[in-house]
């Protein structure tokens, strides 16, 4: 298997790095298809544990320097696992948050795991939109990663239309309503619009549009911000 | 001026992009050494605009599409501005973010960003610590980043000694008191550890340790997420 840096098409995709080769071989074992380690890392404990879950799972594992290079993001990637897509739906009476058009994937691995912190679990993602395999969205997540659920759609009318019986709460400067003076009903779903251009004027038409108080010296919050401010109100 | 990549020990720094170096040069524009544009953002608004500021503060401006591609980050740099490092210390009756040996640019970006939007301005960094001048700190605090004040201090000792009047805040995953179930003394200071390894255990002897709820799902959150949420609630 000659590997080569990620591209969206693959089918297949990365752990950069110890602790979310740890976290893939713990949650999705079934999912991996080999592990690479650095011959350097024999010291590491953190490696050792990646053996013992890959023999113990049956899973195969090399040793390579060169393959690692190619590969990583940071200087120094002591193990990569390599694991096949997969899909694994959202619910339909669960809360979600939707991102629209998100483009960044620090942002989104960060909202993935304050959304496991704030006990949502399913993810909405609208194209155009960063690739949730992306090796980078995969590291933001710290591990959390493995413990959503996600789906695309390619316009928000076809989620709106397939989940009509959630309360759409989406998130705008000018919104109706005030995080924090009201209650959340039931199934919900938080809905936040692109880091640079927000959403657009078409969510304005909607009963409940949201707005977070900030004083007037910035424009807005950042997305991971914003969005893990509405969760934790979810969550209190 | 030969112009390279920026290290910590110059004693100037950089904007890089149009919205960063629009920032400076309206907020700061008595640091500004040089601007740097590049030959092919003619059509550019921002960068029309950048000119006449340039114009108006008498700052020189020139063409240059090597030395912009040598200190980008990104692919596409329109304009890049150089300006003098400078001082703005820290106030002693107003509020107060403490971060404790942050190792991420990004992140303190943001969190500069989040203090703008909640009414904080006074930045306490406790070496070791990331560069405040670093231009991925300036990109990440989208133009926030010339409002705020800031201080360097090299052990946390140093600060709460100089700062006694202020009410320490040490947010930590075993907080004794839990955000949202209590009003911030002013003036307050919320301290805040590293993102890997959080505020070690000197700090639990504090009277008001802070911890935020969260599932049991993560370990902890993000360092600007959970940053933010204390600011959230200190703005309420």
């Amino acid at each position: 298997m000659a590997l080569r840096q990620y591209k969206k098409n693959y089918d297949y995709s990365y752990t950069l790095g110890i602790f979310p080769t740890i976290e893939l071989l713990e949650k999705s074992p079934q999912h991996v298809i080999t592990v690479l380690l650095s011959p350097h890392s024999d010291k590491s404990e953190g490696v050792s544990y990646i053996k013992d879950l890959c023999k113990k799972n049956d899973i195969p594992f090399d040793y390579s320097t060169k393959a690692l290079s190619r590969l990583s993001i940071a200087d120094k990637t002591y193990a990569v696992g390599v694991f096949k897509k997969y899909e694994k739906k959202i619910r339909d009476n669960a809360n979600h948050v939707v991102l629209v058009n998100p483009s960044d994937t620090g942002n989104m691995g960060t909202i993935i795991r304050t959304m496991l912190g704030f006990g949502i679990s399913d993810l909405v993602l609208i194209r155009p939109c960063v690739d949730i395999f992306d090796p980078k969205t995969i590291r933001a997540t710290m591990g959390a990663f493995f413990d959503i659920n996600f789906d695309y759609f390619d316009a928000f009318k076809f989620y709106e239309e397939k989940y009509s019986n959630h309360v759409l709460y989406p998130f705008m400067l000018e919104g109706k309503k005030t995080l924090g003076s009201f209650k959340f009903e039931k199934p919900f779903s938080l809905i936040f619009g692109n880091e640079g251009a927000g959403l657009d004027n078409h969510f304005a038409k909607y009963d409940n549009t949201v707005k977070i108080n900030h004083s007037k010296n910035i424009d807005s919050l950042n997305l991971s911000v914003a969005a893990a401010l509405a969760m934790y109100e979810t969550f209190q």
